[in-house]
């Protein structure tokens, strides 16, 4: 027999997923209305005009792909790239590879440009590729979880714009606590999930579409048999079909659209959440969730360091919320990670590929953008290393990050 | 400003989405773990051996999907269907209709079998389209909610292992309030969705996978770029890597399995809700629950008989869980809905394609199969058709129903 769920007490300072914040959780259990319930299309367009906010951008096609957030990814990759479309993806850690092998699902022609773990990419390499390869679509990543690495998308976009190349971003890392102009950078496409800054569960991927972007989708719209009506038959998509049902943006846009053409039944309590997500975004006010995670992020810096501990990467382009910390010679990573779980109940993240077993990743982020959050870890922090026979500066964590709250 | 969420009070006696069990969104409150904190894992476990349960099976691939039944459905087509596969679909509604236009997306060569809305399919008319086709797959939902149509899968897996063929079967519609042997009945591939008799919310999608079909996808693995080991380079796939990363059941199975291998980030909340519906249905006992769908729906069917409505299709076949009541000539279906609705506090369904302003659809499942859900739905029924000018017997809905209960 098993029994009720009762998960054990965790204060989770990983890269995410974070503690959801407690309204998210409450906001969660309200009750299903129906799926073309008017009060349930007012809280999808409500849900839609908070993203809007979230995202800073005025379009229209702003909405929740009902998956974590690597569905929202492949949605827009499916959606945007036919096959034999060339597509560019500036690699700087884990997920522009996983851009990479999503779009060559996608049966897209992928060029990559490339830097080491723990740099971004500089505009003149991607605009060099971008001559070179011709590509439809530039698809990146704001913040690399992997690298902790946040990459400038201004010039991307004025690259992008400038060269005729629609300009994908997922945010999913970053979204809520860095800077994103959707709109002001010539963003195409943005994606993110609700785990990170936003304080929620993953499970539900805001997305917004531009208008160009719109353009490429809606001319591969084909609506599927046993729903289609007499106005249908008008419609002669000009692209090729979209090579997947569920993730198809034209059909989802069909779906939260006025139409309200049937599609997937919505995941009525992850919109719940999205939508307290946001709305605790917009009432906080996103400059000020941003300078939040800055200053959270910065105590969190000055805190490890305080600890001796040295940083990964390039401090000056790290994402606010996430920070990576060398592994001191001699400790094992996991040990500590465990120490940490067992003994205070504080996770922190191991990591990827070739940072595998060098780095801890801290995070920073959401509802665990806090003071006491912040204190509470470097503390606990100092009493494991010296456990396991580190050479860490009594209080050194605690009163770095301190001094970073008084000044 | 917008205001934290507050959903109107609502019964849903629609064919799904129905009010989800309280005890379901108070478990969906709980408060994350982290991707990898053992009690998260030991909670991924329980949840797969619940789904055995409930699905009737062995199968060590039992897990969840991160999206609505849709997703499911996705996943496994596109993980088991290479490009110019053929495939056999039998069509009895508008999800044959979906199986089909998803294994086109999915490039395979798809071949149907049909018969009208509100008929089941006969066994013998697939044995003999499997014989001229020759399908790798055939595929089909076990009730299909637009016709109510509750297809009989027996003999359909006794002839597809007789000629060798993979069978697919969908049961969102269907699962827990019917009976489905996956193991006795030689199902090689089961999705559903928690929406309907799981009384929970959409959103995460529980599967099972046969050896047979384990050993299709498997070797069809890729693995993705930046998470790859030093181990991975002997994997050699043999056939096509699946067209979809996010719905790549190979790659779901190595997340879900021992090697824990990183995917997506888990719906962490969908995953609380999606085992405290398996966890009550269990605690119930499957044929206690199946018994509880087939009393309230008797009652129902009775009910509305008894109001002197005429019920649609082959009602020896039909869903316990869900009825197709034909509108009485003269009576406007949406005016009906919408004064259930904003009167009442009631929610039924309208329909799709050839029934569509033809009959309304009344359900019966999950938590809402209920004495006082069914009750109150035909009281309330009663009062909405008179107030529309139909020729109801008065009391006869809430009297038959009674009869029912009673004996």
């Amino acid at each position: 027999m098993s029994l009720p769920i009762n998960p054990p007490p965790r204060m989770l300072m990983g890269p995410g997923p974070i503690d959801a914040d407690p309204r998210v959780l409450r906001a969660m259990s309200a009750a299903l209305v129906g799926q073309y319930d008017p009060a349930m299309t007012a809280y999808m367009n409500e849900t839609m005009a908070l993203y809007r906010t979230v995202f800073a951008t005025e379009n229209e096609q702003t909405f929740l792909v009902d998956g974590t957030s690597r569905a929202g990814i492949e949605a827009a990759l499916v959606s945007l790239l036919e096959p034999g479309d060339r597509v560019l993806v500036p690699v700087f850690g884990r997920f522009g590879h996983l851009l990479t092998e999503i779009a060559e699902r996608c049966r897209a022609e992928v060029h990559t440009v490339e830097v080491p773990w723990g740099e971004v990419v500089p505009a003149e390499l991607v605009e060099e590729a971008i001559v070179r390869v011709r590509p439809k679509v530039l698809a990146t990543v704001q913040g690399d979880t992997s690298t902790t690495m946040c990459q400038p998308l201004a010039a991307f976009g004025e690259i992008a714009r400038r060269h005729d190349v629609l300009l994908y971003v997922d945010t999913t890392a970053s979204l809520g606590g860095n800077e994103l102009l959707t709109d002001a950078w010539h963003l195409d496409v943005v994606t993110a999930g609700l785990q990170k800054c936003l304080g929620g569960p993953s499970g539900s991927a805001p997305i917004t579409i531009g208008p160009r972007a719109v353009e490429v989708i809606e001319a591969r719209r084909h609506i599927e048999a046993g729903i289609a009506d007499a106005g249908d038959a008008a419609d002669t998509p000009r692209g090729s079909r979209i090579a997947s049902n569920y993730l198809d943006l034209a059909q989802i846009m069909a779906y939260w659209g006025p139409r309200r053409l049937n599609h997937h039944t919505e995941a009525t309590t992850m919109l719940w959440g999205a939508r307290e997500c946001a709305r605790i975004l917009v009432e906080e006010g996103i400059p000020q969730a941003i300078e939040r995670h800055r200053l959270h992020g910065e105590a969190m810096l000055a805190g490890v360091r305080g600890l001796g501990l040295e940083v990964f990467g390039d401090v000056a382009h790290k994402m606010t919320n996430v920070v990576a910390v060398h592994i001191p010679d001699g400790v094992v990573g996991d040990r500590v990670r465990t120490a940490m779980l067992e003994d205070f109940g504080i996770e922190i993240g191991t990591s990827f590929g070739p940072l595998h077993g060098k780095v801890w990743r801290i995070g920073t982020m959401g509802y665990n953008a806090r003071t006491d959050a912040v204190l509470t870890t470097l503390a606990c922090l100092e009493q494991v290393l010296r456990a396991e026979g580190a050479s860490v500066t009594a209080g050194g964590g605690v009163g770095a990050a301190r001094e970073v709250y008084a000044s």
